[in-house]
């Protein structure tokens, strides 16, 4: 019913992750609707996106550069590296505002289900970067698979002997007691600490 | 934190609908995540889009020559019209197979809320296609802007002694009566036909 060219664009919004049909539908609606000038840049920023922007070869975040803005910073902390599973905890994790290391983007979890193996995460640039850090914190989400890929780590690590840390668990902040999951409350207990310490 | 390409993917993606940072930030890694040459068409697809599909002169309906396929068909009953909303509505009713007339589509409704007037729709061409016709079917939703717009494309055809009718209102196949809403049963009501009418 709709124009061929019309339907080639919902085909490529269908393939975005959880959009069906009826919802590419509304964007490529949306996507018509659009001054031509804004679907112009839109064209113009997908055509460059994958030549552009590449995985910084020192710590596997985003870089439009050879090297991504916070491997290319003299002023953090080069001797402490958190291992995060994709790029987006990094940016979770800068906008604490508290935290000066280093990172490293794993780009996956180890999943037995989904058949990544550690093998197909960046870990081998990982082993590379270790020559005078002293602390490597994994902060690999709480997850049966994020559980898996820290004790992957953490027995990799201590084998050449690495120090490393891990994330605490416990009662997210704000969080009603009685809606906690047994796990967590579990995890709550089990590192509780002395009030001043 | 990211680089400036890729939150220019990012913002071009919230300008969808029901789309937030979130959720744009999402798509965003999925389209990095897609093949060169997919990410190649997209882009292609999007620099066309504009020029290549424009509303058909005839019903209003998307083209991509100069008159959609419907118009164009001279099998359909050109003496019959159906007014509806938008070009989505054509898709829903074609896909019934039951209608063989023409269409037009307004592009919108009458909404006083969101300052939307009769002179803002496309009905002037409606009015320029009355010729030889011997029914108008308005099709607008039962919503409050789509009855507004209704009841003003009756009077004003009407006006011009064209012949116009709208679509049943009632109880949705399948659905339990009790769930309906007063409305839907006062109409139901209403209409109420004899067996075998």
């Amino acid at each position: 019913m709709y124009p061929e060219l019309f339907n080639q664009l919902k085909e490529k919004l269908e393939r975005l992750p959880g959009v069906g049909k009826k919802t590419a539908e509304r964007y490529a609606f949306a996507i018509l609707g659009m001054d031509e000038e804004d679907v112009k840049d839109f064209s113009d920023i997908l055509s460059r996106i994958k030549s552009d922007i590449k995985p910084c070869p020192g710590c596997g975040f985003l870089s439009e550069k050879h090297m991504c803005p916070i491997c290319d910073d003299d002023t953090r902390d080069h001797s402490v590296i958190m291992v995060v599973s994709y790029a987006q905890d990094v940016v979770a994790i800068e906008k604490t505002n508290t935290y000066h290391g280093m990172y490293h983007v794993l780009n996956g979890v180890i999943s037995s289900s989904k058949g990544i193996y550690p093998d197909d995460l960046n870990i081998d640039t990982l082993l590379k970067r270790l020559d005078g850090v002293k602390e490597v914190i994994i902060a690999t989400s709480p997850t049966i698979d994020g559980e898996t890929t820290a004790l992957y780590l953490d027995k990799l690590l201590s084998s050449k002997n690495i120090y490393s840390t891990r994330l605490a668990h416990g009662l997210p902040m704000g969080a009603s007691l009685d809606y906690a999951d047994e796990m967590t409350l579990i995890k709550a207990m089990e590192n509780r600490r002395h009030q001043g310490e």
